[in-house]
């Protein structure tokens, strides 16, 4: 027998006091994000060969677990030519790329704009590590068919409140516009093409401070006027107030003035939303590395650690390039492994909803005892209690200590 | 551009009333089991293909959506030799398999007996046809390591509760044993190797009647008194009340008088508990098709309907066949997914916790208007009012209409 008693590699057996916490988070994400209005909804597992590997998913779409075609199509399969002529699907590896094949194919169906959530697991073939795993939980809140900041405002107030809830005070969401990013090293004497090369230094600027960021941008070999220009920026205040404040009229013919003004109004409406559980603040230096945002960018950690728990932005042209039909969008990932992580770090108790009584039942129990047993556990039930009925183990010691992980403090014994 | 807008063949997308559904009755499941005590596990949808193709999962075993090899391991597999030398993993088909790997690698970590409640998706690449998907969601609970009818007792009674709760009034839930269908063949004549088509034929009572049964035996070429002795069980009151008034001292020597006991025991304690929201019956002529049970046998039904919507039963072998090490396993299965096909038909409409406000908001709208809106907002959403926040369109009765089916029925405009 080769039977393999332990999960596939990279992925995990979840035990009950695990899968109990993992429960009670989703629960407070569904419901936190259903109060703003977000919508649940579920696409397959298994996705088209064809949509996961159509250039949108960068270096993930090398992670793909690939699944083989069936019958007759596997028996006509090509594999001289090519052995992905084998392969028909694929884990999905994102939920983006479902969500866009799910737009595309319910339009009808929808509000627009649309207010999806949508939470599941993904899988990627990636070397596993510590906090790493190939089969993982996303939850994905995405705003699809407005191009206004309510988008913005919501995605960031909504994930701001659950952060709160699951206990993490003073969480922050920092904000950042790409063509702010880019007006700024425009207007630095940047040309466009070092754009990316430039923001990838920039945001090193947490780890290696502003010296390390000028070094790395000389040893690139750029002009040094531009450098000090843009370096000039972030010698300021690193946390302003407003971005108006920030940049008063300074971006002046690189930059619409609105996209200033609607970062501000998106600061403004959050933090009367958030009532100080958490905030929302502006940061000129904030990157994320995804080149599909467009327009907002954000990112949320608690204070305290470096540690994103979630982040997002404005992806205006994705779901087109994808699907071929215009939309704007904008989303936000909130980081449930993450979260899981810390909170099982901080030794976080999932609260017990109910009162919770475990009934030992010994083996030798006979049947007129037994009845007047149940006529007694179905009164607790009926008030409300939890009552777990089990067999009696020699050694109840030991048996009352594993079921005391569970939430069991109460026990009563039958014989 | 090769992108496809609809879900891999078989699978589906799911619109936001339909996940909503699906979310409700899977909270119901969820916390009516763990009030018995029930403790949410969670395995990998991904399986090794060793323990997939073990011979254990029947005919699932051909419906296997294998994954396949990565890297090195793919580029060194030997296609000529066998096209599952290119694979080493499969989408689970069942969650037993994976509870049995699960068991055994988990042991030492959890309570003996464990009571498992496990929720997830299986696939099969079956024809895809009416009410048969290709992704699914099973919800099962196993008591593992229990001997004892209380495995019987709370399998059935929680599973009744829930159909309870779902306002699926009147459910039954019949209950045999395969050693009882056994005895009573054996002391009828028939001999051991003709059982599995004796009880294939006997499943048949429902649909072709006694008469047919009979019929179908003779074509078999059965001895005619054995057709006639076993034909005369079932000729008797179909609804027993209990399995001893059933069969009194008949099968003494060909049944352990225990097993009639027990199964009478398992009534009178189920429908004590049931309060009248469900019953049990002893039904002598429930057969069940899975070659692995060993003991009794159970299927829930709804009154009018022929269909179950979940069975289960004993299978004392299937772990230690798995996995080397015995041990005692009972389980039940609901039928998740006819469960939301009947809610549907029957126009079930979830319970709204919350009340309801949709504010939609013109794009005109000025950043102090937009304040003033947040501050009111905040102060509903405290008050525990859901608000969804969304941006009008210029055809804001149709956008109402579509909000109007995920529950929102008051709207508030803001230019």
């Amino acid at each position: 027998m080769s039977y393999i008693k332990t999960p596939t590699n990279g992925m995990n057996d979840y035990l009950p006091e695990e899968a109990k916490l993992r429960e009670y988070v989703l629960r407070q994400i569904k419901d936190t994000y259903s109060d703003f209005g977000f919508m649940l909804i579920e696409t397959p597992s298994v996705e088209h060969i064809e949509n996961l590997t159509s250039k949108q998913g960068g270096e993930n779409e090398k992670l793909i677990f690939k699944i083989l075609k069936r019958g007759e199509k596997l028996l006509n399969a090509n594999i001289s030519e090519d052995i992905d002529s084998l392969v028909d699907g694929g884990l999905r590896y994102d939920l983006t790329v479902p969500l866009a094949r799910y737009y595309s194919n319910n339009i009808g169906k929808l509000p627009t704009p649309f207010k999806a959530l949508q939470i599941g697991n993904v899988w990627r073939a990636d070397r596993p590590q510590k906090g790493r795993y190939r089969q993982f939980t996303q939850c994905d809140i995405d705003i699809l068919g407005d191009s206004s900041i309510l988008s913005e405002i919501e995605l960031v107030s909504s994930t701001g409140s659950i952060l709160a809830k699951l206990g993490f005070s003073g969480a922050v969401i920092r904000i950042n516009d790409r063509r702010i990013l880019r007006a700024m090293a425009q207007k630095s004497g940047f040309s466009e093409e070092d754009f990316d090369k430039v923001f990838i230094i920039l945001d090193k600027l947490d780890k290696i401070g502003l010296d390390g960021v000028k070094k790395e941008f000389e040893k690139s070999g750029y002009d040094a006027s531009n450098i000090e220009g843009y370096c000039a920026w972030f010698e300021k205040d690193a946390k302003p107030k407003t971005a108006s404040e920030f940049f008063g009229n300074k971006l002046e013919g690189y930059l619409e003035p609105e996209i200033i003004k609607n970062i501000d109004s998106v600061l403004s409406s959050v933090n009367i939303v958030s009532g100080g559980d958490f905030s929302v603040i502006f940061d000129p230096t904030l990157v994320r590395g995804m080149a599909y945002y467009t327009g907002t960018i954000f990112e949320a950690s608690l204070p305290g650690t470096n540690l994103s728990v979630g982040g997002g932005g404005r992806y205006d042209k994705m779901i087109g390039n994808f699907t071929g039909n215009e939309a704007p969008a904008c989303g936000f990932s909130i980081g449930f492994e993450r979260i899981i992580g810390l909170l099982t770090e901080n030794g976080f108790v999932v609260p017990e909803s109910k009162e919770k009584i475990a009934f030992l039942v010994d083996s030798s129990i006979e049947t007129n005892k037994l009845c007047e047993m149940f006529e007694e556990v179905k009164k607790l039930r009926e008030s409300g209690i939890n009552v777990m009925i089990t067999s009696r183990n020699k050694n109840a010691k030991f048996q009352k200590d594993v079921l005391r992980k569970s939430g069991y403090e109460e026990f009563r014994e039958f014989f």
